[in-house]
């Protein structure tokens, strides 16, 4: 057992200061009384770097690394001459880089899979949503009437390939755009080639010497990020749904006590949802079921974190015990037989605190190992050989089990798996699916907006708090809000995705939620599944009303707690694709730089969205806001008007 | 004029401690006396970040950035849990990814050209080595016989682009390597598919809660680093040597002194031919050159600086200003009328000095604009659109000479120019073109083994004096050295690129020189050319009597000044392909951890090279020279021997 030895700072630290989940402050003293450390720990004694936070700082070269003022950003420059505008553009690259590498990786491990069933060498997944395959494959301009469907996605596998290797023309997707915000990108040189050819450019552009204009290089940001949005992340989010199923609302169970005393608990943590689906075959196996019970377990307790736990509960309901901040808190319960990791946001402090409870932690995927975890290679060719060994290691530790069990009982209940698709069929009904009851909500200010609070949690800032608060205001200033990621975890905690929380809604979306009994806070699945946002709002646009490009409509993005790379990957594609989107915690350019100035004020000008910055949930709710009724007065939605319903002469005239 | 404020800072760095170029020393007293700042005066104000440099400190995601203590790398982890082994093996890993792109940018901009003779639609260049595009397509086994050229440049062109495309199998320039070498490299699992999916998914494993285990991600370090060496830099250098001609010696005129103050001075710097070849077509138009002697010049006066200076200096004799570390000094002459960039190593620094001086600086590459500094594009469809343009400007600018000119009149002479093709005819001859005969005066001991010093200058030690003191210890003991890079361009000013420098080898080595009439120290090209060392190393291999594997060659490799991420990638690749790679200056790993050993003594084990480190030229040379004895052990070539001249009964024995 290798216990931290700083058992004095680590009760120093009082749980309800870094999260407002009970459940993982629970943990957090029980951890504190065992004297293990977890992540909220290291960040209270971890000062982060002054310099390196603020982007003031370039180790790009061996002539560094150097270290600029941020606080009088244009006394110095670095050893070559770099600019703080140059060092902070270039870094920013670099995270775009990342972030949109990793939804590239997810979305070309979708498409091998994708290919491998649609092929027949792959027998252990299957097409589940041919309906899906038939109409993107329409989108993308492939011929689907009177052929098979195999033969379909053949062509579609072609299509969809070219996301990634094209090193000409446009990425597939791009056509999903409202046409005027495709020109705008088109009008500033900013419309992906392919996923691989843009990392790479912009991995050389950041090169010492390179790119040394951040009003060249935002051009290489924004097509790298685009590539992310409309590549990698919508390709990975289209091939999900066709194979797993797409998303339609499911009553789905929150928080630490969907974890079972007597049963086997195996936690899947991660971002792909091929691991996960294979485990779901492994503990529905009577064999494995029967040996969990010849252990003593009543059963085997399937349950998900993070964003593969969340791919599977608004696709199957199956349970999730948490977002990104509890993954290290829930095995401090010592009721977590197995935890199973494929790739992105797996902490590497999992591995002591998984040592110091006894909890078989596992990685699975060949590009995301930790040392001293042991490793069990997941292959789509024979994914059941993984999963069943995860399975056999937490059964054997089940039966093995020392640490005492102390599962905080705490269950929230929350419907997740609003996708796209499924919001159109909701307000439009069957007869008459479409976006066209939502844009009149909003024309007629029943509905203010719509804003998408996303992301990560972060140990800088209270855990779920920041989430939470800006959710609360914002529907009660009749915001619609749509969640992706680790967010809607902190608010289906504080019971916000059920229809009962329309109460909490302002009177105009309380009456469309009652109304349509949808709640005012609509889950719509992992990170990646951000891309299901902007074909929401090409589906706004394309409803007619609101405006002809992304830029107009009035909507807004936040990611209150973010932390990772992928975070800003994210953030920079809605902005290049028009949507004012503001991060909390920290934000990675020194103000009153060129450079701040051209994310946060003249990309605007250009027809995109814009960056801003809040720390405060309060405060970003009133920036949200503010943005919201600036694009409503532009619509000229400003003035106050009697909420009459819209007729097919009215709709007529505002289509024209 | 934008002078810098610091004239007493300035004043206290002495030049000659800084470099030992006694031009750039003369210039840097001349900006010292005109109030202008270059890298050396940066270099002397700005202390490195300690922890930076030391890789010990992390900014992949906004938990942190997070700071260990390189003293004591084992006593704090990251906030996620992040080890020192997990930290610098990532920052490291995103190092090679930067130097891989910049080389696999490159390389596709090459094949675009490439594609464009082909095809025909671009005019102003020609295919002028169709010998070794007929050799290169049967190494990549394309049937060349009874085809026209233009027929088979067209298969080349598809079999080499998926060197960048290729999402599957191996890189098409791995078969060159020797069959050990390729097979230990399949045992480590580090072919590469293309360069493009390695960029990108050393990108997404180096995200956070990735590959937190050193042991695995450096496969992809591996895999990557490989992809630049076998994939991006050899197509670069391949097609060039197809498109501009495969060097042969020539002399070549290097230093300042190449300046003429009665014509109007073109410097051409980075890395691309294409710019400089355009270039030297445009100052060759009668038309153009008349417009220069119209405003009272002489003529035109063309001359390189950098990499792309190499290109023009090994394949036309086009004279050579200077390596990096002189590329503001030079500015100072006030004699540079015009100064056309294209892509890396070029200092944001340039601007200002150019404005203190009048010099018209340009960018010309989308992807590299410096704020400021007037972009001319350079389209290769158009090429002299851009050239004469800035030849126009030069013009201008030298009718309006305000600066007053100070050109310091050093001149030096060098043989540039060695490709590896030209090696095997040196030394064979024409009737029995080979590597045999440096193989057998290795085997006979004349020559101790081969070492490649390469790399850039960098401000943070003195400029040229750890390149040459380190050659010129290499060369005494017997070692013949190999150049790409800037470095060379520190021993041609040192007058070591000469056949007369043989007075400065060991006897054995001298022996040779003077025999084939070649100088000790073979200028092979710019810093992408280090793939002609791995085609060089490949010949030594094949030839026979040298072991079966890169590894097993007495031949060692150095950047003793280096700067870039590139070097990076290239001493990676060197070291992947089993050669032992020592850098200067500093070294991006704490020394005693685990990432270290791995990188210092394992990679070894495992069949590779290993890196090594020191500072001083000596120890640098010190180490070379031990290493290659060992190697020299190892063949069993440390008796001391007869030296006889090998008959074919011996050959016959040592090739069976």
């Amino acid at each position: 057992m290798s216990k931290s030895d700083k058992l004095q700072d680590l009760n120093s630290l009082n749980p309800a200061d870094v999260t407002i989940c009970e459940t993982t402050q629970k943990m957090l003293a029980k951890a504190h009384r065992d004297g293990v450390e977890t992540a909220f720990d290291r960040a209270a004694n971890m000062k982060a770097c002054p310099i390196g936070e603020k982007s003031a700082c370039c180790k790009h070269c061996a002539m560094g690394p150097c270290r600029l003022n941020a606080k009088d950003p244009y006394s110095k420059v670095g050893v070559c001459g770099a600019t703080i505008d140059t060092i902070q553009s270039r870094n920013f690259a670099r995270m775009v880089a990342s972030g949109t590498a990793s939804h590239t990786d997810h979305g070309m491990e979708m498409l091998n899979l994708f290919k491998g069933v649609v092929s027949g060498h792959i027998k252990d997944y299957e097409i589940s949503d041919t309906e899906k395959l038939i109409q993107v494959a329409g989108e993308l301009g492939i011929a689907t009437e009177d052929r098979e469907v195999l033969d379909i996605a053949r062509d579609l596998c072609a299509e969809m390939e070219k996301t990634y290797t094209q090193i000409e023309g446009e990425l597939p997707f791009i056509k999903r755009a409202p046409k005027k915000t495709q020109e705008m990108w088109r009008e500033a040189g900013v419309v992906p080639r392919g996923a691989m050819r843009e990392i790479m450019e912009i991995t050389t552009r950041t090169h010492m010497g390179m790119d040394q204009d951040h009003t060249n290089l935002i051009k290489q940001i924004n097509r790298t990020a685009l590539a992310d949005g409309w590549g990698g992340s919508m390709v990975a989010t289209e091939i999900g749904d066709m194979l797993f199923g797409t998303p339609y609302p499911v009553v789905g169970e929150v928080n630490m006590g969907v974890l079972k005393e007597d049963e086997v608990n195996i936690i899947i943590h991660g971002h792909e949802p091929n691991l996960f689906d294979s485990m779901l075959a492994s503990v529905n196996d009577p064999e494995l079921i029967a040996k969990a019970q010849a252990s003593g377990a009543k059963g085997i307790n399937l349950v998900g974190m993070c964003c593969s736990g969340l791919e599977m509960l608004s696709r199957r309901g199956v349970p999730h015990a948490g977002n990104f901040m509890s993954t290290e808190a829930i095995l401090v319960t010592g009721a977590v037989d197995a935890m199973a990791v494929d790739v992105q946001c797996i902490k590497q402090g999992l591995a002591k605190v998984a040592d110091c409870y006894g909890t078989k932690l596992f990685t699975t995927n060949p590009r995301a190992h930790i040392e001293g975890v042991p490793h069990i290679e997941f292959e789509e060719d024979y994914p059941r050989e993984c999963t069943d060994t995860v399975v056999e290691m937490a059964i054997k530790r089940y039966a093995g089990r020392t640490a005492p069990i102390d599962i905080p009982k705490r269950k929230d209940k929350g419907v997740f798996g609003f996708s796209h698709e499924y919001i159109n069929y909701m307000l439009g009904g069957t007869f008459r699916g479409s976006y066209t009851p939502l844009n009149d909500n909003i024309i007629n200010g029943r509905i203010r907006g719509v804003a998408g609070v996303v992301g990560c949690t972060n140990p800088r800032v209270k855990q779920d708090y920041v989430h939470v608060e800006l959710v609360k205001e914002l529907i009660k200033n009749d915001i619609l809000v749509v969640q992706t990621g680790c967010s809607q975890i902190s608010l289906a905690k504080a019971g916000l995705l059920t229809p009962e929380a329309a109460h909490l809604a302002g009177p105009g979306l309380a009456e469309v939620c009652e109304t349509v009994g949808m709640p005012p806070v609509l889950g719509l699945g992992a990170c990646v599944d951000n891309s299901r946002i902007l074909t929401a709002v090409c589906n706004m646009v394309a409803a007619g009303g609101l405006g002809d490009s992304i830029a107009d409509l009035p909507v807004a993005g936040a990611a209150p707690e973010w932390m990772s790379e992928k975070a800003i990957a994210i953030g920079q594609y809605f902005v290049a694709s028009g949507v004012y989107t503001i991060f909390g915690v920290t934000f990675p350019i020194v103000e009153q730089t060129k450079f701040y100035k051209l994310m946060f004020e003249d990309l605007e000008k250009q027809g995109m969205g814009k960056w801003d910055f809040a720390v405060d949930p309060h405060d970003m709710a009133a920036k949200m806001i503010a943005h919201i009724e600036k694009k409503r007065a532009a619509l000229g939605l400003d003035k106050d008007k009697e909420r009459v319903l819209v007729g097919m002469d009215d709709r007529r005239a505002i289509e024209a």
